[in-house]
C-alpha cells in the first residue's frame, strides 16, 4: 500500500503535470484549508469511487472472470449445462448469447455460483481465486491491474481527512474480500450490488447462507440510492468511468459547496485499451458530453498518467 | 462528547467498580495488546450496538414519540383519522388498539410520516423534533437521555482502535440524523431498517424521494443479515437489551477467537425504568435465560451505573 502523507511534496506522482493533476491538488488543498471560503469539515468529505474501469481494469470485468472460472469448474457436475442457456454461452465464451438473456443470464449464474453457501465459504472461494487468478491478455494478476494513479490518489484523500467508498456495479460480498489489502478501503466503506442472506443455526452453528434473491443493484439511479442506504451522506468527492456512473456524478455534483466529479477516459490502447477500439465500444456517452456543463474532470488515461498499474 | 484517552487510568467512570466493568476492561485490554494470544487486528475490531434500551431510554420509543408527534400535527389536514385505524388508535393515545393491527399498522404510519418527501426534507424534520422534544415524565430532551457509562463505553473502545457501529430496529433515516453528534458515530457505521428511496430529477435537481417500499427490517434475524450487509465483518463486541438482539449476539459470540456480549438489563426503577414492572412487560427474556451459557455480561443499570444519564 501506498502510504502518502498530508503536506507530500507531490502526492501523485503517477500523475503527469498538467491542468488535470492541478485541479485535483486545489481541490483537496482549498477543501482542507480551514478557515477558508471552501473548507469542508472532515465529517463531510466523502468521497465516492467506481470500481471496474475505475480504480482497475474492466476488460474484461474482473468478477464475470470469476463467475466463468466458477461455471466451468463446477460444469462437470452439471451435464445439463451444455445445453442450457445462459451455462452454454459461458461455456463456450459466446458473449452475443449471454447478452442476449439479458438480467435473467445474470440471474442465472450468480444463482450457480454465489448462493446456496455460506458468506464465510463465499469469501474463502474469492480470496482463492484473486490470489492466482491472471489476466488473459497481460498474464498480470488481476489484483495486480490496479491503476496506480488512483491509489495514489484514494492515499492523498485519505491523509487529507476524507473517508474513501467504493460504490460499483460489482457484487459487494466480491469486492469486500480485496477491498481492504488492494485499496485500503474498509468492508464497511464499500457499496454495490446484493443477494439477500438469510441467518440460521444449524446443528448450533450459526451461519448466513447467500439467497438466490436479489437485494439490490447499485448501477445508474441505484447508485445514489445506494449511496444513501449505505453512507446516508451526499458525497462531495466521485469518480467513475461509464455512465452507470452518471447519476452518482450527478448527484455529487448537485449538492451545495465544493464537489469534484471525475471521469476516466480510457483512451490508451497501447497500454490498456481504448474505449474508441471497435472490439470494445463504449459505455461512456452523456457523462463525457456532459462533461464540462457539469464541470467534471475528464481524465485523458494516455496523457495524465504516467504509469498504469 | 466525552473524550476518553487509550491509557486513561479510569477510562469508564459511570460504572461501579466490579465484575462488570472489570471485563469490559479486561476484554478490550487483552484484545488491543500486540503480540498476546488474543490479540485482534485493529481492522476486525468491530464493536456493533443497539440503539434503543442500549444506547438511549426507549420507554417510550423515541421515534414512536416522534411518529406520534408528526401525525398529532398533520391531523388537522386529515379529518379521516379520526376514525380510521392505525391513526385513531395514535390520535387517542390507545397502544392496544395500535398494537392489534401489527405490522400493517406500522406501515401505514410510516407510510404517513417518512414517505414521499425528500431524503433532506426529512433529516431537516428530525433534526428539528430532536432538538426540542421532550420526555414526556422526566421533562428531560430525548438527546439528554442517553446512557452515560454507554457514551463512555463508545468512547472507550474508539480510543483502543475500535470501530462502533449502531445495529437497530430503527430507522436507519431517523439515527443518522443525530448519531454523529450524540453518540460520535458516523452516518456510515449506522445499520437499522428502511424503506427504498427513489433517485428522480426534478426541474433540473436530482432528489431523492423516500418511498413507502419497505426495504429492510433491521430485527431479530434481520440484525446479522444487515450486519452483513452493511459491515461485510463479524463483530467482535455486541451490546443490546431485549431478545430482537439475540440473533447480533449470538452470532458475534459464535465467530473465533475473544468475543465480547453484553446485555443491559433494565433493573433501576428509580432512576430509569424496569423491566419488572408490570406496566412494562419485558422484552428481555431468551438472552437473560442463555446468557450464562452463552458468556454474556449481563449489566445490571441498578447496581453497575453509578450514573445513568
Amino acid at each position: 500500500m501506498i502510504e502518502i502523507s498530508k503536506n507530500s511534496s507531490n502526492p501523485l506522482p503517477s500523475w503527469n503535470d498538467g491542468p488535470a493533476k492541478k485541479s485535483i491538488i486545489d481541490f483537496i488543498t482549498k477543501t482542507t484549508n480551514e478557515g477558508g471560503a471552501e473548507y469542508i469539515p472532515a465529517a463531510d468529505r466523502i468521497a465516492c469511487f467506481d470500481n471496474d474501469g475505475t480504480l482497475w481494469s474492466e476488460m474484461p470485468v474482473v468478477q464475470l472472470a470469476f463467475v466463468i472460472d466458477r461455471i466451468k469448474s463446477a460444469a462437470p457436475q452439471h451435464p445439463e449445462w451444455k445445453t442450457e442457456q445462459p451455462f452454454k454461452a459461458i461455456l463456450e465464451s459466446d458473449v452475443n448469447a449471454f447478452k442476449e438473456g439479458g438480467v435473467k443470464s445474470v440471474e442465472a449464474i450468480l444463482a450457480a455460483t454465489h448462493t446456496g453457501i455460506t458468506t464465510e465459504e463465499f469469501d474463502q472461494t474469492v480470496k482463492d481465486w484473486i490470489r492466482a487468478a491472471k489476466h488473459p491478455k497481460t498474464g498480470m494478476l488481476y489484483a495486480d491491474m490496479i491503476f496506480k494513479p488512483m491509489l495514489e490518489l484514494l492515499n492523498y484523500l485519505r491523509a487529507n481527512g476524507y473517508k474513501t467508498f467504493i460504490v460499483s456495479g460489482g457484487g459487494i460480498d466480491f469486492m469486500r474480500v480485496f477491498s481492504e489489502e488492494l485499496y485500503g478501503i474498509p468492508s464497511y466503506q464499500v457499496v454495490g450490488s446484493s443477494g439477500k442472506v438469510k441467518y440460521e443455526v444449524k446443528d448450533g452453528k450459526p451461519l448466513l447462507i447467500k439467497t438466490p434473491e436479489l437485494n439490490f443493484i447499485d448501477d445508474k439511479e441505484g447508485k445514489p440510492a445506494g449511496i444513501h442506504q449505505h453512507i446516508g451522506k451526499r458525497p462531495v468527492f466521485t469518480a467513475g468511468n461509464s455512465d452507470g456512473d452518471y447519476a452518482m456524478l450527478e448527484y455529487t455534483s448537485a449538492g451545495a459547496g465544493p464537489r469534484f466529479g471525475m471521469i476516466i477516459h480510457h483512451t490508451d490502447t497501447e497500454r490498456e485499451f481504448s474505449y474508441e477500439a471497435p472490439q470494445v465500444g463504449s459505455s461512456l456517452d452523456k457523462g463525457l458530453k456532459e462533461a464540462v456543463k457539469n464541470n467534471w474532470l475528464v481524465v485523458d488515461m494516455k496523457n495524465d498518467w504516467k504509469e498504469i498499474f
